[in-house]
């Protein structure tokens, strides 16, 4: 995986993740240091819809299986 | 929230998320010091459908609000 290539598709996610993987909403998961294999498996999950949510449908419905593991590697690179 | 209610609970979560919540396996995310708000989200999801998984539908099944509150209360507290 690219980390460099994810982190610049990462700034769309950083809106409610935060730029650095550690979102201020409490309503929104910190990605800083999460498994890269969880987060894709998450990503994809939004894409099918086996987890509904609308937000999230619109962010990863334009991303390939490589962004997704991209950003993935990206998030998973970052400090907790 | 009651953390120590809390961490009682999680006992059975750690199969999967690692007794401090560090997953060992990367196919499951990490909870360490994830916002609580989003861990009750995520469990209500699962209970209700809304994140189509059978296992953590089974493992949310049996809890109260009051448990899920408790146990997103104590991975919140844990060191990332």
């Amino acid at each position: 995986a690219d980390v460099a290539a994810g982190k610049a598709k990462a700034a769309a996610c950083g809106g409610c993740h935060g730029a650095d993987g550690i979102a201020t909403n409490p309503a929104y998961p910190n990605l800083a240091g999460q498994h890269a294999q969880y987060l894709v498996a998450a990503m994809k999950a939004y894409k099918t819809g086996a987890r509904d949510h609308a937000v999230m449908k619109a962010m990863v419905s334009s991303l390939s299986d490589e962004d997704m593991e991209n950003i993935a590697a990206y998030y998973e690179s970052l400090k907790k």
